[in-house]
């Protein structure tokens, strides 16, 4: 079925005239009505809207650009001036902002189909959301950006956005065994992006396919396409324990001991890397500017709304408002003089491995796990890639975080196609 | 009259019972009415809902918060949830965004009256606004914080939020004469402010009076109000002419000799700064990042409303997509190194004079006038402050810019206060 086709091939495809917008979307769209029942993955979805999105491609005189006709799933707190836009909230059921989210426009002016929009926890933040895991809907997809990764790994879209403050692109990715690609911090325009904690928030992207990574950034950053670039051969990686190893789980020590050998023996020069001290306090600093800045964030729906809040997120804002200002600028300098380090660190390697979620997707609906270990790199601002390499002991997805130099983008993303390759042969 | 009171002042009144916040904002409001005909500073303003929000305050039991019963006026790219955001755009007439911006929301929670909406150059960009200069209405209020500064300028509102992404919250309030002040890059929440370029936007204050700043920023930062913290002395102050020094008008340079000599005298320490020549790149980096920032920003109005913006807009729309991400990628490298390098250059003193517009308001409705001065400290993310200390040749305001270290905004606001206390004695 179409649907099974990653961006890049559906793209191509297209483009050769060997399938139709119409019959992609279609494909699509019956998987969602064969399998949203049980996943619950899209808050939003309207077939005809997305039909005459897809007619109105296959019609057009030339293609409207490199996404031509290949739909795309949109995390439901990025505004759209066709679809609601709820965060996830009943005190936004029913949202019309009015206008599209840069990042939307952008890739429809590229000729992408928006397909629906997909399930978010509650502004973004740490509620349960009704979502299961495609692969177990027993466990939870991960969040907040839940409903783009069950999507995407439940072959119901081929790429969508998911947004991430502390782990919210990458623990879905892991957790339903998919690509998540978080930039560079302040990388994609953030205009039409509900905002969680403004110095942390990160626009990404969640694929099946590597390729589909660079073709939806040139998109979103108005550059070239370049998926052929000159080959990696002997990339140097740091192998990084962090300071959290002790909650990692038998699964991803093992992912990463794997990922440590293959990569070796495939001609990448392996190092240890043991983080400076300071790199300790980045869990509890991400977590003080986090909700200070979360709390001022959602002030209107604090002050106005309070009693449609749930419980987490009220405690979670109540949280924020108690922290002094002169605890939330000695975090935000932690973080500042972390960044200012791994970037010198950054001259030995060239990308670091290190764990993505404790392992597999808990069991459980009411949690949406732990972001822990991808937190404490979000707030280091560096690009980073969940890529989804192993199993574990229940047969889920178990993935690696592979981390990037700041600004390094590129570089990184030909370091991940040649990781994933290796651990992953096509 | 009570509408001449400053921010600060109209809070203290109003807490010892001197005064009513509904006789505080119908004086306001008397003074729109017998101006606003000439200034136009105003986008939207209903005077029962400002009266409305008064006399709750007044018949409150108890105060809402350090900011009772103060009337202040909200950028219109500001998002409010009982008055329209227009954007200073067709766009956008009549937008109800149905939710406040959260600096609003913070006001509103310290209990600050919003009396309106006041005007915005089209989404805070170049296009000439409808407004005046109220010192002199042939002349430009400068822009893109036009409304602000001609409504505080005017007496029509003790203070008001403007936003900067080259010279719109100091231009304005040097053209008007008044105080205008940006805090450090990311400090006050921007979620509900309109972007023009995410990398540059920052969200301040125009009052007229140094007071203000504190007791407002207090509200927005979360942290107690201090008025009169410990005095400055002699502080290390360096008097930079800049790179753009040959396009500086004699009234500037007058008021920066003026200062030189007469804050050295009060015990100050002047040392010469020379900036480093990669300095110079500022103004064209500047220029690079907010428009390829503001046409993604832009993109979904420049995809479906084209004919709706200015052809200032679409000019710049046209030339921020018309730059390849490597030259945006470069233009970003020269602000975080020149950021750096200001960051040690600060270790010789505590603040910098610098020319804050070239000269008086120019007397062309058809400009908002020059942001070269401005618009490059904006890029280096540093607190500035333009402070009014001078009149030109044609009896208009003049200022000097104030910049202080990254971060150290509270350093700043005293030195600030110190400043204009020498310049313009009480």
């Amino acid at each position: 079925m179409l649907n099974e086709l990653s961006f890049a091939e559906a793209v191509a495809k297209i483009e050769r005239g060997d399938i139709t917008s119409e019959r992609l979307v279609r494909d699509c769209l019956d998987r969602i009505e064969a399998r949203e029942d049980d996943v619950r993955a899209w808050a939003f979805i309207d077939p005809e809207l997305a039909l005459s999105q897809a007619r109105a491609c296959d019609s057009a005189d030339e293609r409207k650009g490199p996404l031509h006709g290949v739909p795309f799933g949109v995390k439901d707190i990025i505004a759209t001036y066709d679809m609601p836009t709820g965060m996830g909230s009943p005190i936004y059921e029913g949202n019309m902002p009015g206008y599209d989210a840069a990042c939307v426009a952008l890739l429809r002016a590229a000729g992408a189909v928006i397909l629906g929009k997909t399930v978010t926890v509650e502004f973004a933040g740490m509620a349960p959301p009704p979502t299961g895991n495609p692969h177990n809907l027993e466990c939870t997809p991960g969040g907040s950006s839940s409903g783009s990764g069950a999507a995407v790994a439940d072959f119901m879209v081929p790429a969508a956005f998911g947004t991430q403050t502390a782990g919210s692109i990458h623990r879905p990715a892991a957790h339903c065994g998919i690509i998540g690609f978080k930039p560079t911090f302040d990388s994609y325009s953030l205009h039409g992006v509900w905002p969680a904690a403004q110095s942390l928030d990160t626009l990404g992207l969640l694929t099946r396919a590597m390729d589909d990574i660079e073709l939806l950034s040139a998109a979103l950053l108005g550059r070239p396409v370049q998926l052929n670039r000159s080959g990696v051969s002997s990339p140097r990686i740091a192998i990084c324990k962090t300071h959290q190893w002790d909650i990692v789980k038998p699964e991803t020590e093992e992912a990463i001991a794997i990922a440590r050998d293959t990569l070796n023996k495939a001609g990448a020069e392996i190092i240890e890397l043991t983080l400076p001290k300071s790199f300790e306090e980045l869990v509890s600093a991400r977590d003080i500017i986090s909700s200070y800045e979360r709390a001022r964030a959602t002030s209107h729906e604090w002050f106005n709304h309070r009693d449609q809040l749930s419980p987490q997120l009220q405690r979670g804002i109540a949280k924020g408002f108690g922290w002094q200002y002169e605890q939330y600028t000695a975090a935000m300098k932690i973080g500042a003089d972390c960044r200012r380090k791994l970037d010198i660190l950054f001259e030995d390697f060239d990308a670091i491995i290190a764990p993505c979620t404790a392992g597999e997707a808990p069991p459980d609906r009411n949690s949406t796990g732990d972001h822990t270990h991808i937190g404490m790199w979000n707030l280091l601002h560096v690009p980073s890639y969940a890529l989804p390499t192993h199993k574990g002991p229940n047969n889920m997805p178990v993935a690696i975080q592979l981390i990037g130099r700041h600004g390094a983008d590129d570089a990184l993303f030909d370091f991940a196609k040649w990781v994933l390759n290796q651990l992953v042969p096509a």
